[in-house]
């Protein structure tokens, strides 16, 4: 049964992840980074090829935007993928400065929500299911713009949003901290996250991104509350130390992936509706092994979270004994699963090693040697 | 008016801010502290005496524990006060070792309820308008306990308590990210709070204490967010550089106090809905003028606000002019409103310096020489 | 190797954790906890006879004040146990409300250091060698004293006993960034303990306590520039989610700890002149389980950080593969160390499992039943 | 004398502020940015003709090379203006992906030496007095590299710049908790940078970024410990909420910047050997009224820490009365200062209203209409 769930699991890899990325200080550009949308899918069906568990690529617009998004539909099929969810863009105009659906300038928001609406038709053409919403909108300074004013145009648009999601769309809002806004983010929390789709509807739920939070936040305390709530959409997984690191989740705190994990496994949300999405910068790292590390730590998370002894778990906390509730979590932790999940994939007729069977089929040293020209896709491009 | 909205203020103290408190380490006792409730009030007499606006006193279940509420109330209104919000605690005896209302043992769990309805009862012989609940509930380790099953239990709890309230009586429930536990809280930020009071009615609203978040929270989002939900019961004021420190309000970052405040008048919260409740500890500083100032500090703070020229930030925001609006907000911030508290509290009869005025009735010397021997009252007595 | 190195691991246990905590809103006793620093001794016997690597017992002067530290040493002796480090504590008495050796008052502070200077006469009769500073000085308040000044009285105080210290004594400082003061603490960070430690000499040295860090501080990084400068002096284990929980060490981040046990093994300093130290408080946990539970999870991750194939990952950091290099140490980290700690024990002498050998003796109960009447131990008895 | 010594502040603004800058999301440009390291000197003469305190200009190296620096030097000086700190920047090339001076390639260590040693020369040419270095140094995941190797490199790089230095000038070592790398930097924290600076000697001195801490830090008990030690060299002002948000300096917590700039004052800072510097990023305001605003908050924070009543603050710390201590502080924080320098201004010959004698001048509308075509400058340019 467990190694049922293990194989059934889908994690989806964004389109933006196979192009390079940075910080404000430098973006390194690493050889054979693809240079569009059709070779970014290039990218994920190796992924896919080596994991056997990836084999949806998120989409973000305007960056992957196509002529033709059926043929785009059509050449993913071919390489045994399917486009996931759209992810809208309206932070990279000039426009958007201020903000975009909660830009203090009408002309501004009636742009942005163009763009939410445009992503929509997208998802129809591409038969994508879920919407993902982020804005960077916010202020710097206190007092730049009225808070509460900012609420009410941000459910105007959302609402305009909502009405026009086809059956079985969904939207799925992502909530952040802050960055790139330094003083007010319009959605800084889950709380307001929540509040939205909750006035929204069913289609409305919430995105759990691992890092936009607030230091110290226990995040699978979130997982739990929107999973009783129902609102739980989906996860955009990554990992930091800081902030925003966007580093390969599992990579700085694995314990903290287990837990979640488990409460996602507690909660009935190891289901095709909870999203299980990657997104994340590969700064320094070769991108496409980093990928499938980042599938395997998702993948090691979940087999031990599948491990959990619920039925003693349950016994020890109804009994209140706390070391022996505790101990029981962490003798799933501690259990080394590489060797499960290798049995997984050799049963998939998959390599027990991914990052190896990658490493064999020399795509790196191909896409280095035949990527060359045209110009690399990344943020913004 | 401004000067009559800031005589209008009405500022709760804390019966348990003029006993004895302290941290894990030592709790150093101070002369002159009261043995009793009664004793209190007295002390909480002279806080109003000298400020004109901290008319009420709020009550802590079991530590203020009286024979005759009727009484007790006669003798606050004797003194120019009256009751205010009845906080339970069930925090504080062995049972709650595992949480109250979230005990994973129902016998718990009904002992805890029965404390909740008790304050009621006790609103009743009161005539308090508010029941202040927080919760210490919470695990200390992962496993310890069901996340999801505490929340159906908090949610048990809240509901039977809320049924329980009479007209014109209201449940505020606050939150907090962590201590006593420390690995979940059972309602650890406002979402969580936000989203049970939604569920529970219109009698159910959510408090903030100031001291209560994450590193980097922006609260007087939240503050704006939760005025225009119409879900914001009041707050717990106090200031903090690290944790739940429980300074003096204002004594840490008085710029935040007043962007606080600026929402509050701002979302139309400036009115007797909302409760401006103190929380703090004085460890090491003398209580009574502690207090003092830290009315004044709330006072201080409403000032400014109030003093932002809406119709210059409106314009400046709606044209997007990031340093212009800035540069309104802190022309209030930055404008010394001392000399005009003066005048208000020279128009109400007072001494223009409160603290000044204290000091020279002599109190502080007079219930040193006087409260000699019995208990003095602290957290847990 | 591996295995030798792990038999000859030593982890002090300090005597308050068997006694009662708690925080500041209540302290939970439980049964059969000790009423005398020998009884302390007792229950450090059960953890070392189950686990075999807890040979040393830390001191908190006045907590485990004895008439006669001869006999207490000897009664160590007897149950296979050695007096360890002697923790001075100038904190829980009311002439330290403003700070001990910091304060402003001269008295205060010369009754500080006549404690701290009988704490080097108790370390000469215990035959301790380290001698464990930590100062709660502080300040709440801006402009509550003077930052500097206070550094001066603090580097006065810490020549005196510097001075006092024979040979084959050692200072350890410890820093803390908050709790109980709660604006400026006088050693609130590495820096600040590794200034005052150089200026002293070779025989201070700073103390890594792992709970008493700002968030997102690298634990591990301050670990390897402090043996690097040869001024690591060892630890105070535990862990933390959010502020200084003092749960037990790798509850809260077992990756972490890894990584600190990782740069200890790297750094030379998985040799006895670094003092592995426990300094947790089990408030809600039974404490000798739990105390064996913290020595375990130390030893698992001291099996992790020396099965680190250092050369593979020398190899991968020298040619820059970010991905390698990780992998060598993440191989390490995933690794079930579990089995080789049981043949460990067995070739020690010892059940594979302490806890459950623990469970079998029949302590617990014996100690509930027998240790009845008289007051339990805690901080401040 | 508060007047004399507001008269001779200096406030040293970095070139890099006059160009664009934003975040990795989007940098958003505006119209008259400069396209030259002159035009940005032209900009920096308009904020010191409306201050009257900012004669300095911090560059950048490369983005300020030019071929002539004399030229650049003597340009600067008809403007009134002189070429301050020399900033060396070895984080921009494509061969610093790893590191710069701590890369684990020996030829990349040397041309970022051959980089540092070069801004010395550059120093010679200008006359700069001060070589300021940030490292953007670190890495991103447990692993790696060696974290004391690193050390070992970057000492090593340190000495060969130091060894260099002509008489009169100084390196300043600057810290940075994290960004742009992710999981260790190298030189994190004040310890760090004062730790190499010590071993290097009097003419290395440790920069405060007051955005470069973790959380919750004191910022202002470092600046006391290192005037302590004489090792501040200087400040970076900028202002944050939550990470490295480089916003105008005094915007997110007017009272923090008083108490820093109390402590320069109180430890003998306030000369001209203590650097006072800008370093922000206006991403959304204007950029020359957003820098006259900052160096009016710097102007307005030492105008307060230089009204503080020492002496009786003194009094009231030593007889340990915390509420007047704090009073006497708040007092001064609490004056409103702005008509003290208006007046200061007046008799400086210059406009009592910085930002509106700015505005008059039409600088804005001129270099918006006139800068136009060629490359705006901005991080990187």
């Amino acid at each position: 049964m467990i190694k049922a769930a293990l194989k059934s699991q889908a994690i989806e890899t964004p389109s933006w992840a196979y192009g390079n990325s940075g910080t404000r200080f430098k973006v390194f550009a690493q050889p054979g980074v693809p240079r569009t949308p059709w070779e970014k899918l290039d990218d994920a069906a190796q992924v896919h090829a080596a994991t056997g568990v990836a084999p949806s690529v998120a989409l973000h617009i305007p960056w992957d935007k196509v002529d033709d998004y059926a043929a785009l539909s059509a050449y993913a099929k071919e390489r045994g993928l399917r486009l996931g969810a759209i992810n809208a863009n309206v932070f990279q105009e000039d426009d958007y400065k201020l903000g975009s659906v909660t830009n203090p300038d009408p002309a501004v928001r009636r742009k942005a929500l163009g763009h939410l609406l445009e992503c929509v038709d997208i998802m129809d053409a591409t038969g994508s299911k879920d919407l993902k919403l982020w804005f960077s909108d916010g202020t710097n300074y206190p007092g730049q713009d009225d808070i509460a004013a900012r609420q009410d145009r941000l459910a105007e648009a959302l609402s305009a949003v909502y009405e026009r999601l086809g059956d079985g769309q969904r939207m799925l809002l992502e909530y952040k901290l802050f960055e790139p806004a330094f003083y007010t983010m319009d959605v800084p929390d889950w709380g307001t996250a929540y509040a939205h789709c909750l006035r929204l509807g069913e289609k409305a739920q919430v995105v759990v991104d691992t890092g936009h939070h607030a230091p110290g936040t226990n995040i699978e305390f979130i997982v739990a509350l929107l999973l009783r709530e129902k609102k739980l959409g989906g996860f955009d997984f990554n990992s930091r130390f800081y902030a925003d690191d966007d580093l390969m989740v599992g990579a700085a705190d694995p314990f903290q992936l287990f837990r979640i994990m488990y409460e996602v496994v507690r909660g009935g949300g190891f289901v095709p509706d909870i999203a299980f999405m990657l997104d994340q910068c590969h700064n320094i790292e070769a991108k496409i092994p980093a990928i499938i590390r980042s599938v395997m730590n998702v993948q090691e998370a979940t087999a031990k979270a599948l491990l959990v002894d619920r039925e003693a778990l349950g016994a020890a906390q109804a009994s209140g004994d706390v070391l022996d509730a505790n101990a029981v979590l962490m003798d799933a932790y501690n259990t080394d699963v590489r060797p499960l999940l290798a049995e997984v994939r050799e049963e998939m007729g998959l390599d027990p090693d991914p990052v190896a069977a990658y490493r064999r089929t020399g795509w790196a040293e191909k896409i280095a040697a035949e990527r060359v020209g045209g110009d690399q896709m990344g943020w913004g491009a």
